[in-house]
């Protein structure tokens, strides 16, 4: 089989360089284009030194004909509203796309809008775009030209809520999801309020209710239910480089022990490649995923309060971003779906 | 006025050095004696060595009369069941006693047995024992002979959810916790689960639902809202040295907006000198509070949801121990409340 | 006395931060007046929430008039090359002016322009500024009107070289500083390359042989020399807030042991209320010296190399910047020296 | 080919762990018995949860007999003195034995008891065994049964230094190491002086002329320069996980510029699938390595010293041990030698 030749459009972000960094082992498709925010045209492995070896490519300022010829398929590492410019052309040219913005992930432009602060502007395309959570939309994934890779907060969160949601056993009114995430998370960039002396022995709540992230948990969480749902969540920032936590807190419906909880969780993910739910009520860490495509996931039934605290584990740039991406590549690509996802 | 004399009984743990520290700058207070767990007699200053020229004293192995004849006050930094061996001596011969252990905190002590798996020796001085959160007790703290100095996670769970509670706005069966905290609390110790590449990069949820300080917890509000009260308590280990940042989710009862619960606050703790209402949502950091006795705390409402959000920050060395401590001593001895606290 | 009414000109970087702070706390001192970059008006416990209750002042956009009248002395804590611009005007008014800039730190103006790629503008108060090195120039500081205060690198290697330098004990030619700093040194500001996930789980050296703090460390021991001197230097980045440690390697003139060299240190320092010479050949590490004032010394020999090892920590942004500049000020005030900056 | 089987004793201490990992991806060893130091037998992926699906194997307390029938290849990551006691038996057995301890590093057995306290117990292999530097050693190492793996401080050091050396450039009596390692490089233990709160915000020298890996490295670059030789070596404790940067220092014998030096080094390594000279003066970063099998080496000459700095990173746990010994194996049993060590 001749190799799939695959292009990355903004390798030099923290997701992109993990893109190309997965890609660069990948043993069926071939890295082939890259381009990035470099001023002037270097080679990738000069920017990133240990990829020597590995890779040998030009980092291009981006140009859409040129990247055209060189890939049959994109992953869009580009920032929110831009992806939706750059991924109508690709198509056009009958390319696939996979896009780890959130351009193509709300179905609801006045919810796009409202978050995203700017009118959508692909809604062709939106429409047959497909929400890249593997565990939930394999199917749909393996026929998809376009993929809307999920954000990080809502793969660990939607992994850690989707089969009791869907099994009927949480009050969907009171879900509370308490997430931390470690500083790669905000991008690579130029900020003052992210330079190490501020993050480092500090730790805070942020974007309180209104993270961008919200409404796409609700989305996918909605779709299982079959009905509205909203859930609260409270990001916070990590003194960390990767990884996302989440310690999630519902009602139960239902008498269910931790026992009962870890069962339905475990059939539903049974067979999954990268989904781990833990035994005994054991709980995951982050230096257990970091690195990794995997999602942990621990469960613990409080039973005189009804409670279920679930924690959920994943790394923001693997699983969270190019590690998904590499994993939705491959079930499109008819693929082994770990290809190039080793621990 | 002459200075009182204190001494420090475990002076070599992260709490005990952090008392010295603030004693060493106290003006009227006058450090006269400590010992530690170092195998040979050596100088305090020697041990940290930042303290020369502040202090002069050898840390001695305990030994009771020796101490005894040193000190008017005695802190006692020591682990859990070993205060309430050490307390009831000091208190017999006289001496005031602020405990920094948790012996004297728990009024049951059928729940101090459950938690601490031992049976409580010293029932004649639990009785008497003043808890001691100043803001809470402070006159009972004036007259007191033995304070229960209060525990770290407690510390900045009750402050940010006492008004709330004793004005009856939220649904006491639905108080859910979500704590962080340093590695500090840990105490200095060997362990492996504490070595720096087991915590560094990493993070967890641990003691789930059966932390000793819940009762705490449970203990404080419930007086405050005169009857039994039972909250969700999830404590996880945060990758950096000193801060407990605390993110808690309440029902409310009553249509409150974010403005009527920050006056609610705001009014409760006007003029306290260490607990600070930040203004208009503003959500409090760890390195704001990182090396001082302040709590801040900020306040959301989320409307739709009749749901609040608090956060409360601490530094757990300081307003969660040590500095709370030389409050509390600050306080019976009739000094300025603020007196060796400054930032 | 009537207090001496102070000003801090640039508050709102980390030393300047670190000035607010030590002079909220000064008992002589009295802090009258703050700029910094704030976009708007606003008081400076805002933007430092732990100083509330300990000062009441806004953060002005700096304009000379304004300031002049405000306080006696002015601690200029602004960028290189901006210092020079300010300090005549407050010198001629009759003020007196701590700077922590470099501007006024090389006596050579070549050097000056070669380092700061700029000419400079005030060479008539270059003339007769004053390092500010008090454990060297202390008699000199009683009297001066415009202090340069030390560099954060030159501070802990000019003290860890100048008594051995003095003593002629050193092969002037072979002396090399590997010297590692926290992020502070970097300034508060936005920049890519201190982004918290570019520096943390990261080291490197920067600035080989040509970092602007080398010329000041050959002026000053040169000095101490009466010839010119060279000294090789590799800063190294941290990952860590605070804290500057240098291992510094000299090759011995003489046959001396340890002990030897630690009494020409200890000799040197005695008195020093803020150089600590540590005993018996222990060393001395940063986390001992963050938050304070002080610069411990280690040193060894290795008899048969003739070799010395000598080790000093500071923290940069207290005896490297603010509380050596408070330290000056407490000098040329008649004050404590230690006023303000216990541990 | 059938699959060489391939056993880690010692497989729960850092080295341990990560050869495991590195031997879960290897596509034609086959990892085949690990042993280790839990108490009761568990499977290594309930150790290290990342593993599931990669490896399904218990983890047991180690027994000659049991693990001779398991596997033809040995990686002893077990505690200085202790692998001495095994390796003989494997090797007895026609076992090949990589030895990642320090046991048969050293051919002066009075140098091993001098730094290693205890007399060497297997003067017979030690004979025979071959220094596991691929890139010094290659052609020995195919033929070897015993392999003593180099230690992590010598790797970085003795790469950065043998092409200077062998060439005749520098003088060899003035070479200074001045040695930065992250925290696991202290081995997965109890220690209080390795707790987080210890290391974290804190940087020190340690072990100043007297640790135990300076002789190694006086050995192998005595051996290449055929005369002994000596160094100084200053090791640090950085705060992080993985890596090892070393600065050195070396007087230079000819007049060579920075081009020049690199020039003698690319030419020296050229064809090394680990080893990179960064061009044009660039200097390597700690986070260019980590998780890499890659020594990435900087250079500079200050012309007018006479003087060359020399910066040498590696991950401590890959290159500097754990990969290290893959690629040992990998050359002795005939493998593409970077089979396993892919970014």
């Amino acid at each position: 089989m001749e190799a799939l030749k695959v292009g990355v459009i903004g390798a030099t972000g923290y997701t992109g360089e993990e893109l190309v960094r997965i890609l660069c082992r990948h043993r069926q498709a071939k890295l082939s284009y890259v381009s990035g925010k470099e001023e002037r045209t270097v080679r990738i492995q000069e920017i990133f030194p240990y990829l020597q070896g590995a890779v040998d490519l030009e980092c291009r300022t981006f140009q859409f004909e040129e990247a055209l010829g060189a890939a049959d398929l994109f992953f869009l590492s580009l920032p929110h509203t831009v992806s939706m410019q750059v991924a109508p052309q690709f198509l056009a040219a009958g390319k696939k796309v996979v896009d780890v913005s959130a351009d193509y992930r709300l179905k609801d432009t006045s919810v796009y809008e409202k978050f995203y602060k700017t009118a959508h502007r692909d809604t062709v395309n939106l429409g047959s775009a497909v929400y890249g959570l593997p565990e939930i939309n394999r199917e749909r994934i393996r026929s998809a030209r376009l993929i809307a890779n999920p954000g990080c907060y809502p793969t660990g969160a939607i992994l850690a809520l989707y089969p009791g949601v869907k099994a009927g056993l949480f009050d969907e009114q009171g879900i509370i999801i308490d997430a931390k995430s470690g500083v790669t998370g905000a991008g690579r960039k130029a900020d003052k309020a992210l330079n190490f002396s501020e993050v480092n022995e500090s730790f805070k709540a942020y974007k309180l209710f209104e993270h961008q992230h919200v409404p796409e948990i609700d989305q996918e969480l909605g779709a299982a239910l079959g009905r509205p749902m909203s859930v609260t969540f409270v990001p916070h920032l990590l003194p960390l480089n990767r990884g996302i936590l989440s310690t999630i807190y519902v009602r139960l419906r239902k008498d269910v022990t931790t026992d009962d909880l870890i069962k339905v969780y475990a059939d539903a993910y049974r067979g999954e490649p990268f989904v781990k739910v833990r035994p005994g009520g054991a709980l995951p860490e982050l230096r257990h995923v970091a690195g990794t495509n995997f999602c942990d996931i621990g469960l613990r039934v409080n039973p005189g309060k009804k409670l279920a605290v679930i924690v959920a584990a994943i790394d923001n740039l693997v699983k969270g971003a190019a590690g998904q991406a590499v994993q939705n590549m491959n079930i499109l690509s008819g693929y082994d779906e770990r290809e190039g996802l080793w621990v």
